[in-house]
């Protein structure tokens, strides 16, 4: 538990000099997540913060939406290692009474909407369905934020970033305020685990729908992080680097502010630009 | 098929100027891949070389470990669009007669090797008796590779990315000769896939193991990769940033010669050192 860290031997090789030292890298161990015992995803992840990731997997798959909906979460105590103890690999999560169990029976099953018809429209109508907290997407909404505040926020994700300045090899997901203010940050080895991590923490905590939350993530939106932020209700994403074209037109189908290549006054709006607020109106060249 | 990219409407944002024009964005679609018409998988891919994906992802759970195992592979006739046009988006997988079709259900289920314990241990262990092309691990060995020509890999895999520049939004893989000579390259929004890709095309024409081959990736190495290059039998993997200890652990484990941090002249080598010739002996400080 925690082991956020790990420390191998590595041969440097610096212009043909060659040297063996330590190295601190970040550190990968499966984990497998039970719903009432039954198993239902492997994923490879930074140890630590396993039951927010459980419960955020849960809220991306649309079986967990408010924190009232779950008993427990425990590690499994029959799941050692080859020494006897516990591996801390397994978690189970338990749904309070009365919770519909889904009949999961493949990793990203919310996808096949049909026996056999499966395309883009198809993704993206199984999210727009799914969700239990569709986005305020009228002219009016509340949620407004400056570009200047978003240009902001990309060095506040560094700054806060701890491993990764020493491994190298973490993405980054957080999580502000429109305003700006840094609320939770969570690094692991998969991208898509930081974002669970911090979804599966807000939940824990009573906080979903995020409504008045940016999230911020270190690297590229795919589908799938615009799937997470859309199922936690956050209506703005902010990747560093390229949408996909799948991603864009999740977000145009849900609502959701949708920013790439933000890195510092540079950014592109993919989607959803009513809650920025330009000055300047858009001029096509 | 074959919709590497697509087009969409963005706001640019510029130290506060704002303009509108269309961008080029890569493109992302779901694929399921069957088994003897029995769903096992589905992935979000770049759409392209999809037959190649499939057999790859095939090779790197097990099934498949050469041409010869396999009959054929066709995108499914019924998977249609909402306007009644076949999708593209399923395939399916038949293996030849006398070929065990293996009880999948659980995506990545090759980690679960018993009822409960779930490590780190388990999944090296796994990948290593599973694998039908273990790697040559005697000092002897006939693969050599030296650093000057790892230095050139990663200029060379950028050069030949076509797409990348375009959208910025892709993982590229490559695999080369110990010579440095190019043999293919895949890009994909997905890191696996585009290994996969690379697998799978080597396999379809009878080149597994590529037991005098190195990979290339450009990001990071995680456990995933690692499997990906060992269940092909590629002995030496290059990565532009930092693995996971667990990729460290299952390359020791196997045997694999794994680079990390490939920058110019400068790379750290974190296993398999043997196949490197290191001019000078290493020194520790």
């Amino acid at each position: 538990m925690g082991r956020v860290t790990e420390r191998r031997r590595v041969i440097r090789i610096r212009d043909g000099a060659v040297s063996t030292r330590p190295d601190t890298l970040v550190a990968e161990e499966p984990l497998e997540i039970r719903l009432g015992g039954k198993p239902l995803a492997i994923t490879m992840r930074t140890p630590g913060d396993d039951f927010a990731l459980a419960a955020g997997f849960l809220v991306s798959e649309g079986v967990l939406a408010s924190a009232g909906e779950l008993a427990n979460i425990v590690y499994c105590a029959g799941a050692t290692d080859e020494g006897g103890s516990n591996s801390y690999n397994v978690v189970d999560v338990r749904l309070a009474e009365g919770v519909p169990v889904p009949d999961i029976t493949l990793e990203r099953n919310v996808y096949t909407t049909s026996s056999c018809g499966l395309c883009g429209k198809a993704s993206l109508d199984a999210v727009r369905t799914t969700t239990r907290w569709p986005l305020d997407t009228s002219p009016e909404t509340p949620v407004r934020i400056e570009p200047a505040t978003l240009s902001a926020l990309p060095d506040r994700l560094r700054s806060a970033q701890r491993v990764f300045e020493r491994t190298g090899g973490l993405h980054a997901a957080a999580l502000f305020t429109t305003d700006g203010e840094l609320l939770d940050i969570r690094e692991d080895v998969g991208r898509h685990n930081a974002v669970d991590k911090i979804v599966g923490r807000a939940l824990q905590q009573g906080q979903l729908p995020l409504s008045s939350c940016v999230l911020m993530v270190s690297g590229r939106a795919s589908f799938e992080l615009v799937q997470k932020a859309v199922m936690a209700g956050i209506p703005v994403l902010a990747a560093v680097s390229a949408p996909s074209s799948l991603a864009v037109d999740l977000a145009v189908e849900t609502g959701l502010t949708l920013v790439g290549f933000l890195r510092g006054a540079s950014m592109n709006v993919y989607a959803g630009e009513h809650r920025l607020a330009l000055s300047a109106a858009a001029s096509t060249d």
